[in-house]
């Protein structure tokens, strides 16, 4: 009974992995952790198995998946207990959280594309992996394919970030693009992008600028060490972006596009924004067309650096969970895990009107003597500087007006905003005055 | 003699780092090391202390840094035995792989800029790192401050890389960028690089495609997962590119970029090759000027990504280095190591005759009925299918001649230089016949 066995060094144990969400980028998950074994086994140092994917509906097929590996049980599936990595694509934040942190107290590492529940919780999912010692790593939540995350993560992780700016949602993208190339109005583009798949039924997180925020929460988090959360991110979507936006910006020698905008300020604040924003076409952001995304990234000793690539889609956002869920395993492998998120910088979030930037002012006046010099004055007491002035005359002689359109020095957002509420009140100024930041000098 | 003391936590044992070499790079990360102790503090969860410096001259002032922080003698600094990381800034072979593996076999972790180094004996090193248990990261190598290497070692891990095409040397890329925009040759052009700054006195490293193809081998080696050595690549640098060769690219709508060039083949073979190239004015890579550098990866799953920053420089150069100096850290602070540069895949190496890629190709001809036929007759017999044929007449009347030039479709490589050759000795051909090769569509 005390023989020794000599026969060959036993196969390794396979890493298992549970997958939560089967839909567009599950589906290619599944079909990469399949169809990759072999070279997945050579770069993790262990064998993969896909052991189970929670489902809502286990009967309906899905191609080239086992149908033996769908449960409904979602719960049961994350606490089985001899789990390596859950991956979690159901999207959410109510629903996913209690079974992301049971798969963490059950000692699973998690990959995650979820950027609500990371823009909303990251603390608290960070806080549990460190107590668990497992790994949170979530590349796909941001700009789908491109590396970002683990860029800021590490790469960049000696440097000090002064401001991140990002292309960050491929559905306003899209739309502003169209409207730049067709000269048509939001609401026409939209329904276009609506009928051809790019926009959503209902497009409020898209348009409104919530996908983008709960991004620049991440980006902005990984850049400072802070704490930030999508409720600290000023947001305004693209909505109210007219034509007339679109050829002014033309005009200005812009572009216009939805921007996620995480900056540090000279007071220590951390300032997070998404908007959208004239940006010139000389700078390399403006050239990112369709469902492109990009990211700007400036540094104090990098300098600028750009990242650009696929912002959504199935098999690029799999190709970033493919890429942490090798890191995770290769962890495993070594029986470690990565330090969480690494917040240690207290900064305060400032306010919207705290910001510096350019602006872009236009509004159909009257053209009448002097109303030119009553705009550049009320710049003026406000202490707003301008770059330039443009009156050009319309052409109704009846009603004589004219389209008159200033860009600002850099000034701050409190001080323009003033001027232009006063703007509105004088009579001069028929219908609204239109406001559009410029970012990217 | 059993009481228990009752002290507040012991200060953290700082991680000790030794650089060897303090040139315009290693002046830079010693400031970082100094400047930013309390952020890397949090970043590693270890305070962090530059515990000497190997170089030359250990009388020589280097400002704002302690002089008795300088050895002459690297050996015993890199054996000193006590030592968390060892930071490689000097450069070159064989004067450094003794002193590199020594610090490893010490115990050391190794951070390193040293492309060519990494690119004659990558495995040496990896193995001998992954024998002590220790890391060796090296993203300052290639690209400068862009982070190329941790992308394709981690976050494109769990994809197929098919093409690595990169911008890796800003010396040639400004002296490229020079002769577009002035008209003129290359001699004068480096002459002017050289007064400026942007090129060495001995400039055959860059101009050569040396340092690009050193480059290449490492980027090579990260995408495909073999190994791939400086000797491997095939290289060409930009000394015989001529102005009529930009005007050729002007003609095309393209500009000439010298690439690095990494590709998997459909017969499992790796391409490598350095050598300049026609790039159309639409790829994101014809848009990358001066001293920028920028790396474009197509993936199986993630599609088309770019990444753009500042390609040399101290500072870039040093956030690379101390973005390892941290992940090293952290590391440490773990007692882990990272695995080694995961080269299980053996793949051949292509012969540049293997190569598929588009040609511009032309020559100046007699003015005479046929010569277009008997040109185009010539590559069709070496299967090489044609995109277009210009014939432009020249200016003399005496002597009739007429520039021809042709764009090939994907075509072979031995198949057109072998047509190439035969052209040459038409006897309607009057001088040099002109090939460059068109990449990125």
């Amino acid at each position: 009974m005390n023989q020794t066995s000599t026969s060959s060094p036993p196969e390794l144990a396979p890493l298992k992995v549970a997958m939560l969400g089967c839909g567009t980028v599950g589906t290619q998950v599944a079909r990469l952790i399949t169809q990759s074994g072999d070279d997945l086994r050579e770069r993790i140092g262990r064998p993969i198995e896909l052991v189970g994917i929670a489902v809502r509906d286990a009967i309906k097929q899905r191609d080239g998946i086992d149908p033996q590996l769908f449960t409904t049980d979602a719960l049961g599936l994350v606490t089985r207990g001899d789990l390596d990595v859950v991956v979690e694509l159901i999207g959410g934040i109510e629903e996913v959280r209690p079974l992301v942190l049971a798969a963490i107290e059950s000692g699973a590492s998690v990959v995650t594309a979820n950027k609500a529940l990371l823009a909303a919780d990251a603390d608290t999912l960070s806080q549990a992996a460190d107590k668990a010692g497992v790994d949170l790593y979530y590349e796909a939540a941001v700009a789908g394919a491109i590396p970002i995350v683990r860029p800021l993560r590490e790469s960049l992780v000696g440097d000090e970030i002064i401001t991140v700016m990002g292309i960050v949602n491929g559905t306003t993208n899209y739309i502003l693009d169209k409207m730049c190339t067709t000269g048509a109005d939001f609401d026409e583009t939209l329904a276009e992008a609506q009928a051809l798949g790019y926009a959503e039924a209902d497009p409020t997180a898209d348009v409104e600028g919530y996908d983008a925020a709960a991004k620049a929460a991440i980006l902005a988090s990984l850049a400072f060490h802070t704490r930030v959360r999508a409720a600290d991110v000023y947001r305004e979507g693209i909505t109210r972006i007219a034509a007339q936006d679109i050829r002014q910006a033309r005009v200005n020698g812009c572009v216009v596009k939805l921007l996620a905008i995480a900056s540090s300020l000279p007071d220590g604040k951390v300032s997070v924004r998404v908007h959208p924003a004239m940006v010139p076409n000389s700078h390399p952001l403006a050239s990112v067309s369709g469902a492109y995304n990009a990211v700007f990234v400036e540094s104090r000793e990098a300098g600028r650096l750009m990242f650009l690539g696929p912002g959504a889609g199935g098999a690029p956002t799999a190709s970033a969970v493919m890429g942490d869920l090798v890191t995770v395993g290769r962890n495993r492998v070594r029986g470690v895990a990565a330090r969480g998120h690494n917040v240690y910088a207290h900064r305060p979030i400032a306010s919207m009107g705290d910001v510096h930037t350019r602006y872009a002012v236009s509004a159909e006046v009257a053209d009448e003597p002097g109303v030119l010099a009553a705009v550049a004055s009320c710049f003026a007491e406000h202490g707003v500087s301008l770059q330039t002035v443009d009156q050009e005359l319309g052409a109704s002689t009846d009603h004589p007006t004219a389209t008159i359109q200033v860009t600002t020095h850099q000034a701050n957002e409190a001080d323009v905003q003033a001027c232009v509420d006063e703007l509105g009140l004088r009579s001069f100024i028929h219908g609204q005055v239109r406001v559009l930041r410029v970012e990217g000098n």
